[in-house]
């Protein structure tokens, strides 16, 4: 793909972080200083906002496989991830910070394709890159990244304020970015049983735009704000449903039931794990990486929610907090387990 | 060391995280949620303070190496230098947030001795460690932090604000880092040729601190606000003197003159380089790892600076931009360079 390679080693850390940083837009009125000096400066914000900061690491051969992921998709990605867990605060996501190491293997063009793929990020979202830190690795691409964010006082949520009755809420549909990485993994397959045989991804689109470049709730964030409506707890799905239906039940002390007809999942997602002979819904439970949010709000809001095209209430929350139960499509009650995807499990 | 070992496959990525991140105490009034949720939250800062943020990565190999920097020591420097960045603002540190990414090869007991580190640096330094993530890497480790802090608008220290005429000041002596560095390298090169030698280091344990445990100037800060002194520009020396002069100088347009007879070094430092048959001036110059401050002030401060334990005028800035100068001892005009540690210089 690339044409030209400059070595990393000849611009050296200095000179490949000001290629990298040039020309950065500056989108917020908070940031007083980006990248370029010792640390970057925002101004406080506005009484009664509160700042919220995430980080995320993402490292190849554990959270990415460079054989599919193409480096822009991935910049884009790393952003988005950090600004998803800002969104499940209810919070505006405002700034990010980008550190990068990289193994000599990758040239500047490889590390310029990856930053292209951030400030693309930082563009749809109006974030600014504000600062960071570019050095080598001895092994493999890895990205670490921080963002800021602000929310109201009174609208910031946390894991733990669900409460009994509570109606469970996610937003879009699941299970897609899960399917799209076993067609990529598929396809992987067949290319090294074959080298040189051309990966069959046609049809798959949709599900592997959510592998590789998923979107973050930001217009989740801004329809709750105009319905007035703050949820009692929310939590991004990073992990799949049911890990994270069982966080936000863990930290609140509550019991949760979780309905399998109410789960949103696309045709096409459907279709593709039958195909695969995969269980639908286990790739909604235990796929992980679709980044919708996943949330509770109290019953009487239940007009809100029943009908709105961005939501489906797909269970609520009980009394007891040993109560985790999924009720299959034929009313069968089963234990709902987090059998999530977990970046500490053995990559090999 | 440890007689136990734990793989951290067995905990899983929450359960490792919620046995490392366990009575967390919070130090700072401004920490309202810390770790355990989709992000931290921090309330505003008073009116007329700016929060600062920095991010520094660390990666096996080429940051550091395990086989003499302890893990407990390698997350105190961490944070530290993280800190630094901090300090070189004029601020003052508040919160640190810590990416861990480990190799299988460690144990959950050796990521507990990392944290015991991280947070003794948290204590001598009244920060919350607010939040972070921790993932699987596919070779060796790699830590990411993220610090922020406070500055008063008025204080807030950027690179770029030296001019011509103002004193070049440095606190501490420098240079020491190197050489605890060397030594330590001389001691892995017996112990490869013989294994089973004791490494010798009696005698070497302040240079080996500088270099193992390092620590943030936040005195310096401290002293800087009673003196009622706000340089008019400031770096941290984590690249060696010559590299950050050159920062000041370039990004404020200035050139700078350093006398080699003004630059603080110890004796045990001094020597040291000399039985080890290096320069030591060099050492200083391009050594790096101080984690010093490198600060500018208009003349009219001279008789606070002049006398004062903790600084030293080092040399001055200068009209031409082009000029970059080192004064030696016998009065020769030679070009300062930049010759610092590259963390993008191939680690092999």
């Amino acid at each position: 793909m690339d044409t030209e390679r400059t070595e990393i080693g000849a611009l050296g850390e200095f000179g490949l972080i000001s290629e990298l940083t040039r020309n950065l837009p500056s989108r917020q009125k908070s940031t007083i200083l980006g990248v370029g000096d010792d640390a970057a400066v925002i101004s406080a914000p506005e009484k009664g906002l509160h700042t919220v900061v995430s980080k995320d690491l993402l490292c190849e051969g554990v959270h990415f496989d460079l054989m599919y992921a193409p480096l822009k998709h991935l910049g884009y990605k790393a952003i988005v991830v950090n600004i998803s867990d800002i969104c499940a605060m209810n919070a505006k996501p405002t700034q990010v910070l980008v550190g990068l190491a990289l193994s000599n293997r990758f040239s500047v063009e490889a590390a310029k394709e990856l930053y292209s793929g951030m400030q693309l990020a930082c563009e749809r979202y109006g974030v600014d890159l504000i600062g960071g830190d570019t050095t080598s690795s001895r092994a493999g691409l890895m990205l670490s990244v921080t963002a800021l964010g602000v929310v109201q006082e009174q609208n910031m949520t946390l894991r733990n304020g669900a409460k009994s009755g509570d109606l469970l809420v996610a937003s879009g549909e699941l299970g897609g970015a899960y399917m799209g990485l076993q067609v990529l993994e598929r396809e992987k397959h067949v290319f090294k049983e074959a080298p040189g045989a051309q990966p069959d991804l046609t049809g798959f689109e949709a599900l592997l735009e959510r592998q590789l470049k998923p979107e973050a709730r930001v217009d989740v964030i801004e329809e709750l704000a105009k319905l007035e409506l703050v949820p009692s707890a929310m939590i991004d799905i990073s992990d799949g449903l049911a890990s994270e239906a069982l966080h936000i039940a863990a930290q609140s002390g509550c019991g949760v039931r979780v309905y399998e007809d109410k789960i949103p999942m696309s045709e096409q997602m459907y279709e593709t794990a039958r195909a695969f002979n995969l269980d639908p819904t286990l790739c909604t439970l235990s796929g992980g990486e679709d980044y919708e949010l996943l949330f509770t709000v109290p019953q009487d809001r239940f007009e809100d929610i029943r009908n709105h095209p961005m939501f489906s209430i797909v269970g609520h929350m009980t009394e007891d907090p040993n109560e985790r139960k999924l009720i299959t499509r034929n009313g069968m009650e089963t234990e709902l387990k987090a059998q999530g995807w977990d970046g500490l499990k053995d990559p090999s």
